[in-house]
């Protein structure tokens, strides 16, 4: 099967063809249909974290069952299904306290030493990014990794909700609880900051104020729901946000990942304000934190994928989709063949697209 | 009427003889009892927190009502009362959405400009340190800084939960609201750490680590709940804690105001953990934090004095001491008068005391 690969750091991604292993006891075999290009992979692409190579990327996807291990319960042959980072074992400390994002044991999901791979090139492994290798023709995924939904529900929207919606709707639902009346900034309006946006109309936020440097990015947030645009490009977002809320903003959600703009988001949040981190920032680079701003009960939180428990989570985004809670489709700019992976991408950093979507099924 | 007076940022506090005014129409005169020696003052004498000059210092303590001004309700003369710099005025966003702790207006509840100022020395205004003064036979303030209790509390011990009690215990059951179970670890062994340490004993943490720099302060620690005791002259606390629970804490609590333990408590929780700073930093200081570790969901947050409503929690803290459920007694190392402020100041600094608490009644 076909999928894209990163061979080396700097590099483009290669799209080669990879031998799937048969599902194990509780693996299960997907037909993959369509899948999200997230910036998360790119810090792979280009190391800004470090991990294994080669290795399969890709990580939003949605596709339909097509063979399962023999002991898979949970689904059968031809349902349909959303991937998610966020594999859970269901037994440990943190999935029996309701953190099933933040699971202790996800080593114990993943095939061990001495075991076929999974995924292999010429005889020799590839190795999963994050965990699901969805640029792919075909995932093979323990059980947990895995979500089913409606059928009626379109497949290239639900890809979305793999990561993008989970990670920002969840990072304003769940990591941050925000009340109804709240004020909310988000910084960055790509797939998983228009997500925030979404969540924060959800949840009944009084004003959103979407961040960007980019004017039709801001346009689009209003379709989510945001109430007004700063261009950073403009101005110091900061003393912008301070100014039109008369000292500071209750909630504030960075969705790009950078050092610069979580310390802005800090530094937007009024005394008992919550400034909340969705973004993952490259490895080892340390935020510089205002010390004295922390005396009135301000609030630095990070979001592990939206705080999700992803088996409730993605069937209610799937329902908020269908009963128009939920706008997905403004939040796909483009369709594309797998072969296009690396324009993909490169649209992505002009900052030229919210979400482009990988579709194996002739559908771009 | 004596009060400790700091006229010159480094210099000793001087005992000056003050004019106090009469109450006006929302204002109580106290006859002052007892005051704790809380580090925060010494901000102010350092210079590593900015003010107003002259300033009359002390914010925890205890006292009696002797004279009310024409619209005062709630207090009459012969009340016992404490005082809590978190003064509030019951109208503005924070007060009414519960966190009266950050009051928006706290300035009206001030004397205005051109009114006479409550303090003056020589004809010359004298300013109330965390607007109250307490290191004065008489203290002058609105009724929103006071709080009535029982007359059958001591005193002495009344005047801590004015500070060190509300600011530590409150940091654990309000600003981080720990669960039943939960493990904790409190940097620093003075007052407010004693406190947040017993405040986790309250709330039924499982485990309750206290680290400090002095053996002594491990072994008082252990009179207010602490399980285990880590010298941090010894060791890397942070590698210690890691080690000692697998993999980080679920609560810290920095409890001395540095920029180095402050970073420690963050890098010492495990994922979904909450690193809680209750300390005051010196202005200006940034921490860092380490992006990448934000991924997990962990948090740091800010306690503004335990995230009080000390209307409410106050009474309760005293009922605790007097139903034996809250050890007051241990955290009082000595009992001084006045005079002997600046001794009490070098006898904190050198780690030798948890509190010293200053008596207006000859009880020294």
């Amino acid at each position: 099967m076909r999928a894209a690969v990163l061979h080396e750091v700097g590099k483009p991604l290669v799209v080669e063809d990879l031998q799937v292993d048969n599902p194990g006891p509780r693996e299960v075999l997907v037909r993959t249909v369509a899948a999200g290009v997230c910036h998360s992979d790119y810090h792979y692409m280009n190391g800004s974290w470090a991990g294994g190579l080669p290795v399969a990327l890709g990580h939003e996807a949605s596709g339909i069952v097509e063979k399962v291990g023999r002991d898979v319960t949970y689904l059968a042959p031809g349902d349909h299904v959303i991937s998610c980072l966020s594999v859970f074992c269901g037994n440990c400390r943190n999935c029996l306290a309701g953190k099933p994002y933040t699971c202790d044991d996800t080593d114990s999901l993943e095939r061990q030493a001495g075991e076929q791979p999974r995924l292999s090139l010429n005889g020799r492994a590839v190795r999963q990014g994050f965990g699901l290798a969805a640029f792919a023709e075909r995932m093979l995924l323990h059980e947990n990794a895995l979500v089913k939904i409606r059928s009626d529900m379109p497949l290239d929207r639900a890809a979305l909700i793999g990561c993008a919606v989970t990670t920002g709707v969840g990072a304003v639902i769940h990591t941050s609880a925000i009340e109804p009346g709240s004020t909310v900034a988000v910084i960055g309006c790509g797939g998983v900051g228009l997500s925030a946006i979404a969540g924060a109309a959800l949840a009944g936020a009084s004003r959103i104020i979407a961040i960007d440097i980019h004017d039709h990015k801001l346009e689009l947030a209003k379709q989510f729901g945001a109430t007004e645009g700063v261009n950073a490009s403009d101005a110091d977002p900061v003393e912008v946000v301070l100014e039109m809320t008369g000292g500071g903003i209750d909630y504030s959600f960075e969705a790009l990942g950078l050092k610069k703009t979580c310390e802005q988001a800090f530094a937007m949040i009024r005394p008992s304000g919550t400034a909340c981190v969705i973004g993952m920032v490259p490895q080892g680079e340390m935020l510089e934190i205002d010390a004295a701003a922390l005396i009135d009960d301000r609030r630095l939180i990070g979001s592990d994928m939206g705080s999700n428990a992803f088996r409730i989570d993605i069937p209610n985004f799937v329902d908020f989709y269908l009963n128009g809670k939920l706008n997905l489709d403004a939040m796909i700019s483009q369709r594309v063949p797998l072969e296009r992976i690396n324009e993909a991408y490169a649209d992505m950093l002009a900052g030229n697209v919210a979400r482009t979507v990988i579709t194996f099924d002739g559908s771009a």
